[in-house]
């Protein structure tokens, strides 16, 4: 079964302009194509998303049902950002946001979360200092939703297009990464039972 | 082959000081014990280590060189710190320091650095707010160091002695997640070979 | 010349639904009064904004124009922000996105930012742990804007309604730090004129 | 009278090493000399501190004590840190965490920490991404404390030395907005009675 990888660009800018985060996203792409996984991205402002932090569609546009329905079918779920006043973007903290509504629809056997079993990483567009800052809050936020994260998953380019060594290899590292992880997860799905681990802590505290 | 976890306790107080997160450790010690995993901790201020960012011993009281052979040797390891003005404690950011000087011993053949294939989480200690700053630089920092990072391994408890529940569960998500990613990595070590990764980029920025 | 307070309520939920940083904002609001100031809110998710980094109307319902106005009109600015996942809201971030754009406008003369000689200061809602982050973010940003950070200016109420101490602490400590700091500050302007230091520095970097 | 500064150099380098903290803090204290202010600077780690939250002396070679009357006695407080792992050094956050104990030492009438009335700035150096953490905790860290952060005074070296005209800048602005707010802090020191605030918050909390 062929693995799939949903990059999500959380640029501000709205298509056609152009994204520095999507040179390095399709960049991505082409070197999962190599590993035999099947990617793609979605540029996230150029839908309508409502706030809020529910997986519900809120309001008669919201869209972000469509996107969750994709994140759910993916492997590999990669958050793009830019870095604006050190911190990821608005359109990231609203993806972020309404992922928060998936810690209640837990498995009700195991109460694994949905993103449970898929692998994580980042692509951060560095306009300005704060590539660490975005880049831990996010995959420390994944990982709470499920996510595993394995070594070096953050990739870089530079908003000015410098750094091009680092940013070719950053790319790389997280996409070998990712993949071999992806795969052995698949194969080897995290067994915890989640529900009988908050059981046993109740009992404890009681 | 046993697998074995190494729990460094980074709170400021020496012993016989009480630590409250030592409190914590000791439930993660024991729970891991029924997951047959061998683990101890270090209570890190109880030694002498030298500022500064190499693995080599930097004076002639300096202790690193002795446990950075327990944390190679250690299949998961667990930063276990107090949060003090919203930021990991001073003892727990002079142990990432000196782990800073892994990047320097690379494997000869595949550039993977020395922490690759282990597995990492956090035990918190909440003196105040924090918790979420603390725990996702660390696991960011040790993720670029090599380590993978399962879903739901930041155990937290509360300084005043709140929140128990939470605590109890938090501990036993973070000891079976470790264990199983831990396990499946010792069998199926990452085969990434960043060195060959590194010269295609070289050859793409060239 | 009485003093203006805005304070921009960056919850992510629209009205009417009830905003738990709104009741602490009408506090504030109540004790600016006390201390001859005019204080209004605004709450900013029931206005459509653009995303993006310019002070311009960014498209033809972009409502930010209007809020900048009230921003550059008022002597205290105060964000209010709830916490989710660790990082101010989606909608803090993008007010604090199009405050970018000030940045642009500097004073001819002096190269001084619109946003030199207010006060800043900020509402946290606590959801969850993260306060010390948003706090500390935002506060530092909008003193890269221009803005004098006088102590003490962050107020804080828990969602669930514990705290109520300090909550009252917090609130008061930071309307009458930041009312005493604006008050100074509009009789005595910052009269650093930035150019002639850039100048310097161009000098010297030749 | 003559105001005094005092920058705290937190590098991990023990003296005569080569600090590049200490070649930018060497140039403010030069632009500090210009404006008439008294600047000194400390490398902290030539001195032993013990760890610990408290002012007081916390065992026989304990040298806190005596860098803490060197604060108390000064007008503006500068840390200087280069930033590892993306985070402020452990000699800084050693700082910050004895810097603690003044919490304890509030005036008796005014409950006013002993750091109210004084300006706070920071030193970074670029070792890595990770500027904008390493300034935003400290400042906020400080105006906790009681000292007031006035626009623009975040200084920044890069490591390798690039950047000159940056680091030419932002020391500029900061030393001219650091002396401009001391000195009209000294003239109009901040009168806020924390302690009537209080009694007027737990009066409203019964």
């Amino acid at each position: 079964m062929k693995l799939k990888a949903l990059i999500l660009n959380c640029t501000l800018k709205k298509s056609p302009a152009v994204s520095n985060t999507q040179a390095l996203i399709d960049k991505a792409i082409g070197l999962f194509a190599e590993q035999d996984v099947q990617a793609e991205s979605i540029r996230v402002v150029d839908h309508y998303i409502a706030f809020g932090v529910s997986s519900q569609k809120l309001d008669d546009r919201d869209e972000w049902p469509a996107i969750l329905q994709k994140i759910l079918a993916a492997d590999v779920l990669v958050i793009g950002s830019p870095i604006w006043f050190g911190v990821r973007s608005s359109v990231a903290q609203l993806v972020m946001e309404r992922l928060e509504g998936t810690y209640d629809e837990a498995d009700p056997e195991t109460w694994q979360f949905p993103l449970y079993g898929k692998v994580a990483g980042v692509v951060i567009t560095g306009n300005e200092d704060g590539a660490h800052d975005v880049a831990s809050n996010t995959l420390f936020n994944l990982s709470h939703l499920g996510c595993t994260v394995p070594p070096n998953v953050d990739s870089y380019i530079e908003a000015g297009g410098g750094k091009h060594l680092y940013t070719n290899k950053t790319v790389r590292f997280m996409v070998h990464n990712l993949t071999y992880m992806a795969r052995l997860l698949k194969e080897n799905p995290i067994p915890t039972n989640l529900r009988r681990l908050v059981e046993q802590a109740q009992e404890e505290s009681r």
